[in-house]
């Protein structure tokens, strides 16, 4: 007899000059595990999420492209009694150290200790990386950036693997993917590792991904970093 | 010499039960048109894009995920005096002909006539279908749901394609692309035939697209469809 699905609680990431197909790509996948948007021929799924996008303020957030977008709540107002189970970063001009809001730095080094898995996009692990949290872990990022940010943040300790469409710690706890549409890749993969093989593929079967793999990476040798 | 770039307005059609990577995909793709996204390593290209996005109201759009979005302008504001140079159609649950606004259909009536190119992703060709705009046109939509779309709409003239990631018709006005993530595929082609090879591979590039042709689609199979 199948028990009931655990529900997790998902933060979604925003800020402006976001690249907000980092965040709607993998969401696009982990969205069916919404109770509100579990299909009836996906197989009932072990977890379900509950979905909250979080911002400095409530302010519209300005994407690079796309509409306007609003955050459910700010950074500032998830308190010390709350703690979020997954944690989606994305990347974008946003995600530049001049740019990043500290609430966002300051709410990754509050909640990411306590969180099951972190994940993120394109330049995500940027941020990821000026919060502390790879510190002695493989990472990866957006090919197109990849030797201007590695030289940035030079002296984490952080493996940065240029060949891989994401990165995965052998914790399964921080999963960091290269640019933009490897977000969907990587969310793929994790949907996999979270509900299993089967109710994952349905999902990319309504999606019609084309999911690629850890290694399978076009871009490393595009942008000479091999 | 090169001459300067000519501006094409393009329409975002925005509905509730949008499927925002529908949109989003492709958005971040020809973002890069978009005079302020330009990006310095990518060749000047022959035509700008200032991109609008619609709605039936201004009230935030629910997407089925993804967060709160905000049109520009309601449909019903165009007026016969404005003339969009490119319409995007997304899809998704709110496609559905229960669902769709009679203001998206209206609006379509009015100002695909006059488009130089109108684009759909998954169930938004549905739409186009139902403002009939693709009478005696190829077409394709999601794989999922291909059946029950090609029965809802018999009779309307349309030659539907099973396997296809994307279509686009001779005459190059009217593109429809297959489920979700099929979009950027098609958004990819576009672009190349919009701005050329070579800067439609720096974008690419940038986005890490591991770009599908048009006869590269896996899920008419997965579905039974041929």
């Amino acid at each position: 007899m199948a028990s009931s699905p655990t529900t997790l609680r998902l933060a979604v990431c925003l800020f402006d000059q976001v690249t907000a197909l980092d965040y709607q790509g993998p969401i696009e996948i982990l969205g069916f595990l919404d109770p509100n948007n579990v299909k009836p021929d996906v197989p009932t799924p072990s977890y379900l999420l509950e979905i909250t996008y979080l911002a400095r303020t409530l302010e519209p957030i300005k994407a690079t492209a796309g509409p306007r977008a609003l955050a459910d709540r700010t950074y500032d107002e998830v308190g010390d009694g709350e703690q979020f189970d997954l944690i989606l970063v994305p990347g974008g001009q946003g995600a530049r150290p001049e740019k990043v809001p500290s609430s966002l730095l300051e709410f990754l080094k509050r909640q990411a200790p306590g969180a099951k898995h972190v994940l993120s996009v394109c330049t995500g692990s940027w941020i990821l990386a000026r919060a502390g949290l790879l510190q002695g872990k493989k990472a990866t990022t957006n090919k197109s950036v990849f030797k201007a940010v590695v030289e940035n943040i030079h002296g984490y300790g952080i493996d940065w693997i240029p060949k891989a469409r994401f990165v995965v710690n052998d914790d399964k706890k921080i999963w960091t993917s290269s640019g933009v549409t490897a977000g969907m890749d990587m969310a793929n993969a994790f949907l996999e590792y979270l509900v299993g093989k089967e109710a994952a593929l349905r999902i990319r079967g309504i999606v019609e991904l084309s999911a690629k793999e850890e290694g399978d990476d076009e871009f490393a040798e595009y942008y000479h970093l091999l």
